[in-house]
């Protein structure tokens, strides 16, 4: 039986996805060269659905990688030479602060309990730290950075470099990127593709920093991937190495379909669907919403507690046709984990609301 | 037109992949969760599939990347405290070498003009390089070295770490793992893919001293697929971070295919194809074969000089549904590059070879 994916990622496939990958095995993408002018078209034309999509300006590249986890490892290598700062409160934000550790890079971290979320006032950026890491929507545990308060944190810190992990996220967060130096998805989450691709959007300032830290004869910003190796392909649209050209494709395609409905929709649909799924958690006496904080709550991964072992909720969801995301880590049997992403309609949504509260 | 691509990579897409993909996604593996019992399954079997068609030994390991590029950078993370050795003589080996000099690492370097190879018996290692990385197929000037050579020079140099970049051959050279610490490829050249997997081979030694390096506090081993992450989230056929699930399932499948055809067939197939293009080129008064060595002519990438401007020959083919490769960097406009993998038929090369002799 065909199931409708409400996992938080991977995740359902945006219903158009099997209509552009017909159309890219047609054309047969998958052996054109990466260093022709079809390739270069399709970089051009994602990077400007992207764009139009995400707002994205200028100032900023858009580059690809094998995955989002590949960035936070690039863009540590490429923007910090000692002094890294991250807000903390699940798995994922977690892992961005190891990876700084593992480079060896000296990292700060306000961390706060599973399920909590952070507010502008209350960060203070320690003096040296070179790159403020946030994650906007903490995927393990369903808690969300507002928007607002990321662009606060970047006013009062101007001149210190600040990045969003947006993996699970994006293209819901209206970031302004004239307050954002980079930020960073994976397109199995809210684009609705299959795993293989990272998307990375850094700024002019840190292509700037890595050339810097590239002339000190103490550092490295590693080999593969590197802004500025990035940068310079990026001006004829093309890669360092053999991209995903396929995926590239997908996600070009994709954001074309997104721009279609207009980015203020898809937000307004997040937004409407998030409520429902909220609504019915607050009214139900078999699940609560995780997140106490409204203002915290994810509009696009919504997590649960279940009065029910979670299992028997999952199983029953799977046997009705919607697999429905654990629980992560320690939480695996007390929670569920919704996807609220463009790839799951309003109807489905009523679906499984009307499962789980059977 | 459909289009034949005997470029070097991407290539002709594998014949079978079509249906493949069609089942992946009728079966939505684009959806399922890294972390469920399917997708053990599914890199277990693809495992299964890769050591039998490579006869890869326990004491190896599989693991996937986003390309092998990224490869080049991990072994030399992992497997190198201070000095490296590499045998250049085109792009490609000069690009991994490239990259140990970009992670700062003391590489030296036995290099050889554009077209010629490499026999054991030349071959010095310096005292103290601790990872000798040989190149199997250069793809840039159509280079083979010998695997008897490969092997020579680990016996030679036993407590050296080997790894082989054969990135435009596999599963062509028949490696002796007991002689080869690590290995490394990607999946759009013979295995006929599209772009966006690496995989690497690499034996537990070459986990060891990842593990020693580790321990020093002036050394890191990098924070993304590490050679310990990847190894210990493997022995549960798990990753470390979302990987690129549909194509370690397309490549699992397609390693089946051509392990139903078994590997001596596939390795006679690509030795005959390869007699039949360079005794055209031999014979022709347009061409002539790049390498004048026999003993180091590629198998799996011919490349010719031609009398005519490439560009001509290129076009010609295509307008007959043929896609050959341009020559690499200053030979573009002198030479074609033919690639000869599993993807071409018989009846693909003998119209390939017609069409050029018109």
């Amino acid at each position: 039986m065909k199931q409708t994916y409400f996992t938080p990622g991977p995740a359902e496939l945006y219903p158009t996805i099997y209509q552009h990958l017909q159309t890219a095995m047609d054309e047969q993408l998958g052996s054109i060269s990466h260093r022709s002018q079809k390739f270069r078209d399709i970089y051009k034309f994602t990077d400007e659905q992207l764009r139009t999509l995400l707002n994205v300006p200028e100032t900023h590249g858009i580059f690809f990688t094998g995955s989002a986890s590949e960035v936070w490892e690039r863009i540590l290598f490429n923007c910090v030479e000692h002094e890294s700062f991250h807000l903390v409160n699940g798995s994922f934000s977690k892992k961005f602060y190891d990876y700084a550790n593992a480079l060896h890079k000296y990292a700060h971290v306000f961390e706060k309990p599973f399920g909590e979320g952070f507010d502008a006032n209350e960060i203070e950026v320690p003096e040296y730290a070179e790159l403020i890491c946030l994650t906007h929507n903490e995927t393990s545990s369903g808690v969300q950075t507002r928007t607002q308060d990321i662009h606060k944190i970047k006013r009062k810190y101007a001149k210190k470099l600040v990045v969003v992990d947006m993996v699970s996220s994006a293209p819901y967060p209206d970031l302004d990127y004239s307050l954002v130096d980079s930020a960073f998805f994976s397109v199995q989450k809210a684009f609705g593709m299959p795993a293989g691709l990272g998307v990375w959007i850094a700024s002019q300032t840190c292509l700037e920093k890595a050339e810097r830290l590239q002339k000190y004869d103490s550092m490295t910003v590693g080999a593969h991937h590197t802004l500025p190796t990035l940068w310079s392909h990026y001006k004829t649209f093309e890669t360092p190495a053999t991209p995903n050209v396929l995926f590239i494709y997908l996600l070009g395609k994709i954001a074309e379909d997104l721009n279609k409905i207009g980015i203020d929709t898809i937000r307004k649909q997040t937004e409407e669907k998030a409520r429902m799924l909220y609504k019915f958690l607050d009214d139900s006496a078999d699940y609560t919403p995780f997140v106490q904080q409204e203002r915290h709550r994810s509009q696009t991964v919504i997590v649960a507690n279940t009065q029910k072992p979670s299992a028997d909720v999952i199983s029953n969801a799977k046997q009705a046709g919607m697999v429905v995301g654990t629980g992560y880590g320690k939480f695996k049997d007390s929670q569920i984990r919704i996807a609220n992403f463009p790839a799951t309609s309003f109807v489905q949504v009523e679906a499984l609301i009307k499962q789980l509260s059977k």
